[in-house]
């Protein structure tokens, strides 16, 4: 199973469809983002992976850690999320699509 | 239950203990970052968090939502993380302390 690297200027909907992907075949799935730009749109592309797989009926949390990887020579932390399934009421509770994002209060 | 909520410049083990805080007497908690800086200190926080709670016996996952906040009268997207028990063998085999990172290959 390929770890799916996401940079700062990763599409969230690329990344989402690559989660959802590599989760249908494997029932998990492995993120790595190095800075915060890269661990915010690999948020980003969780959320919409979720709702990708929600219509599946797969019920998505994930676990992040940190990790080492060795870029030119240069050793920096990573951050790697796992997605694994998880049946939970939180998150049977969870919206299919993003659009049923609640709306803010007028 | 209070809703954490992070900042760029949160120090990421005060977030983390907030977190373990508010799991321990409510099996769940909710923390709230807007913006990539906010997002990575909050995932940073929840690694951590999830090392404390481990100890406890308590193994960890999260759930990301997208949801819009008010601030002054401006509408911005926030990230929610919903910190929720999950027994999941993924988890089972996490390090128990940050320190059990898994160095670089030399």
């Amino acid at each position: 199973m390929e770890v799916i690297k996401v940079s700062g200027s990763s599409r969230t909907s690329a990344v989402a469809g690559a989660i959802a992907g590599v989760f249908r075949e494997f029932q998990r799935a492995e993120v790595q983002a190095i800075g915060a730009g890269a661990v915010n749109q690999a948020v980003k592309a969780i959320i919409l992976a979720r709702s990708y797989l929600a219509e599946d009926g797969y019920k998505i949390a994930f676990v992040p850690r940190f990790t080492d990887v060795q870029i030119e020579d240069k050793v920096r932390t990573a951050i790697k999320f796992v997605v694994i399934e998880c049946d939970h009421e939180e998150i049977s509770e969870e919206p299919a699509t993003p659009d049923d994002t609640p709306a803010a209060e007028a």
